[in-house]
């Protein structure tokens, strides 16, 4: 693909279902929520609603979230889509995000950018409009890359003489910058990364995943010598693995990309790569040694200490909005979305219960007491006191959204000053906790505990999950079957790309990556039988 | 103007003085920063220079930042370039915004989103392109539009069937989406910010001021009732004006835009007027009550309580990187940029200062020590330890930066445990206090008074500035002098728009505002001798 692709985003580009392959519009799944009830489940103080809202029944939930086991692209489709995390654009292939959607990807941005600046870089904004002179000049190493630019040709009421691409990744239009910047050693190591928009025309989509328009970071930076950009590669994909794990609970996979799947203007690629509840892999963000391969095609060159030229050393890395797909299809159960307590913006919801009116204001009064205390605590907290819907209904919408803690109080809990909690990450009665006093030096440690321990449940369970699909194998024969079932396999390799392009052509898997993690001892390719120093791991993907 | 642009950037759009008319690449002054070196008046400690930096002469200044007062533009440019602000993007009015200047817009982000969060509001993105029908509808009620707009006409390679407009603006996809967001009175007030790039096809661009591309928040909101929807753009305009007087240190005059200056598509257009450092005014912040005008448009219709279906009622508002531009209008000076400690990421600067060896390791031990103790208060603070230049290189660089406070240690000042302090806002001696002890009891908390004193300084001079320069007039004749002096001139107005567009065209000057700040008692209009209810502000504006 183009040399000016982040590959992170791209090879990722050639699967779709059919369900998602033309972003069809839901429309009809669009006002599903305002149908959602009470189901059983989640019923259990249904006797407990309030008279104000037994004679606004609502029209029993004609159609749910597809099951996840049924479809899970039609499933996920239906979460963004209840859950208003996002909704399509007007233009085919774009993507409005909402509100909700919009504030993982604030968790997300709050994180990193801190991470980013402890790690000496500074954020920065480059123009979006590319000369396409600058594409093609990089166009000549590599192929096909013209089919997914957005070409702007007439600005001001008249055709420009030179078409502008809006950028599709920064690369050239960094380097131009950097060109100028840079004159001696002492202008290094330059480090920068910017928060935009970026535009590819992908002919499938699907929302989060792969859109027209994404927002993303984008790292870039400059060094005097090849090992410092080795370093700061490292240090970025170390970064982002981090920040799955921590805080997205994403068990991802770094590793090493193989030669056919590393950007064509890198030296070496690196990626976190995570396994989706239906077991295909996303590749969640990369991170690039790219050598000296754009500063010679821009002449980026500076002094060193004994005043010779030489062109820098580069990287560049990524993350997108992607990654709140990621954490959809990771987390996400047959009741809705299921956010990690840490980029969740609602991390508790409190549900007021009350039968009578008289009930209503020391149940209410009780509520609130309770969401200042958590308030003030830090804890992200949301009190629905809203009149217009049943508690059963506000039970189940919580859930769909994927709120981590719901706090239930009824008459009886103000009685006894206490609350019930429930887990979302842990259906039913067994999820359930009663009587847990409303005393803030009781509650909030209590409520801390809990998040924590969904926090660490999450990424457990996604371990788990993972381990248990991938299988590690020995022979072609066997890839081929743990493929077909599904899985990720993962065994020696030294075969060739044409090998490599031959496993994607005959089961559909490419290789995701070369694991960091690698076992020991002698190992043998499980094409050619040759002595492997590594194992690489196959699987489908996004 | 086209009804799809927020007013805050258009009218302002007509005025440019020839230097900057075609954002000339000032290249020549790109490396004045590396040749900059000591000026008499910050060399009090010139003798305290290190051994090191002694056979490291720099060349003398030989093109320093272009004085003020002898070209305002010139030296505006030379600002952005050597305080590296920012640099020309390869494509003709485009503006790359470099880490520095971006962090003064990071810091305006900080403090509004927090603000836009208190009052309601919540982020999400909506996608860049727009279909061309779209604007196209909008069109119909208002003129000249088209020639402002950037057209992405290729997608993947195929000429589109329906051409994109990259966003001027949001309004128009906003409505199409509110549409389907709103159904019923439980759905509103629907409050939604989103800070985004949008492309406006200017001709005549400065950077910060009006490029093609620039960075901006717009907030949008649908309301059941009209007083809801003012109330709501008063309650904007009040955020920026007390963001502009109390971090940028600006104090500008918030008012209601004229009949001609209103936007098409707005009932009412709010502003605050900002007087740049040439007295010409800068249109920094806008809010508009929008009225029913776009959702008639688009069809953005809610069931009331009583089933009933009504037009929402709307407003927007948006405060830009040309705010940026406006902070250094208003407080630089001759030498560089001066930054309200607020929105400063370097609030203090950290020079050491030896003269041998073996006091290089003391004086940096203690400088290192007083920049701990800084930064644990929470103070922004930078320490340049930097062997490649003289103190004074470093004097001058960091007033040029703008930094409010300079702290100097030296071995004398090691000994006696004390530092000097320096006024970025106060030139030379009176500015510089000697003394200070470094103890963190005595240090932290004189620091944060000092910077509490230039944040208030700066608003004080800048208010004496701006009062200073407003003429009451009572007379057309009156007026044009104020104008003809460059001042601001504010008198009664009941003139008609064809008044109002002849004072323009005579003398330059438009209605900047009817301020929300009036003077009591009976008033006759400037023009027409009319009882006047209200007095305006004329003025040239950027």
């Amino acid at each position: 693909m183009g040399a000016l692709r982040l590959p992170s985003l791209t090879s990722i580009f050639t699967v779709s279902s059919a369900r998602s392959s033309l972003f069809p519009r839901r429309s009809s799944n669009r006002l599903n929520v305002r149908r959602l009830t009470s189901s059983a489940k989640v019923f259990a103080k249904a006797t407990e609603v309030a008279p104000a809202e037994s004679n606004q029944k609502l029209p029993v939930q004609e159609q749910g979230i597809t099951p996840r086991s049924q479809d899970f692209n039609a499933w996920y489709l239906d979460v963004i889509s209840m859950a208003e995390l996002a909704d399509y654009g007007p233009v085919r292939g774009t993507m409005v995000i909402r509100p909700y959607g919009y504030a993982i990807w604030e968790a997300i941005q709050d994180y990193l950018n801190v991470k980013f600046k402890e790690t000496g870089h500074s954020n920065m904004y480059f123009p979006q409009f590319i000369p396409y002179s600058f594409i093609e000049k990089e166009a000549s190493h590599v192929e096909g890359f013209s089919p997914e630019l957005a070409l702007v040709t007439v600005g001001g009421g008249k055709e420009l003489e030179e078409k502008l691409v809006v950028r599709p990744t920064s690369e050239t239009i960094v380097n131009h910058m950097f060109t100028q910047w840079i004159q001696s050693y002492r202008d290094l190591p330059l480090m920068i990364n910017q928060w935009a928009n970026v535009t590819r025309w992908e002919m499938r989509t699907k929302p989060f995943i792969r859109t027209l328009e994404f927002l993303w970071q984008e790292g870039h930076t400059a060094h005097a010598t090849p090992e410092e950009a080795e370093k700061e590669a490292m240090q970025m994909i170390d970064v982002y693995t981090k920040f799955a794990y921590e805080q997205a609970a994403i068990p991802v996979i770094p590793g090493r990309k193989s030669r056919v799947e590393t950007f064509a203007g890198a030296d070496r690629t690196y990626t976190i790569e995570a396994m989706m509840g239906d077991r295909k892999a996303l590749q969640a963000g990369t991170s690039h040694n790219l050598g000296q391969n754009f500063s010679r095609a821009f002449g980026t060159q500076f002094a060193d200490e004994n005043g010779q030229r030489q062109h820098v050393w580069q990287t560049s890395w990524a993350i997108s909005t992607r990654f709140v797909g990621g954490i959809i299809m990771t987390h996400g159960d047959d009741a809705g979305l299921m956010l990690p307590p840490r980029l969740a913006s609602v991390q508790v919801v409190i549900v007021p219960i009350w039968k009578k009116a008289n009930e209503k204001n020391e149940v209410l009064d009780a509520a609130l007491s309770v969401k200042d205390v958590l308030h003030s605590a830090g804890i992200k907290v949301k009190l629905d006191d809203s009149d217009q819907r049943t508690p059963g209904w506000k039970f189940n919408f919580w859930e769909m959204k994927g709120v981590p803690l719901r706090i239930e109080i009824g008459p009886r809990d103000v009685s006894s000053g206490s609350v019930v909690v429930s887990r979302r990450d842990i259906p039913g009665k067994p999820g359930k906790v009663f009587g847990i006093s409303m005393e803030s030096s009781v509650l909030v440690p209590y409520i801390k505990e809990k998040l924590d321990e969904i926090q660490s449940s999450l990424l457990d369970k996604a371990i788990a999950f993972r381990d248990s699909n991938i299988v590690d194998v020995s022979s072609y024969d066997e890839l081929k079957v743990a493929i077909s079932q599904g899985k990720w396999a993962r065994g020696p390799w030294v075969g060739s790309d044409e090998d490599e392009l031959k496993v994607k052509e005959e089961t559909g898997a490419t290789i995701r990556c070369y694991p960091f993690d690698q076992p020991q001892g002698p190992k043998k390719c499980l094409m050619t039988g040759s002595p492997a120093d590594e194992v690489a791991i196959f699987a489908k993907s996004y």
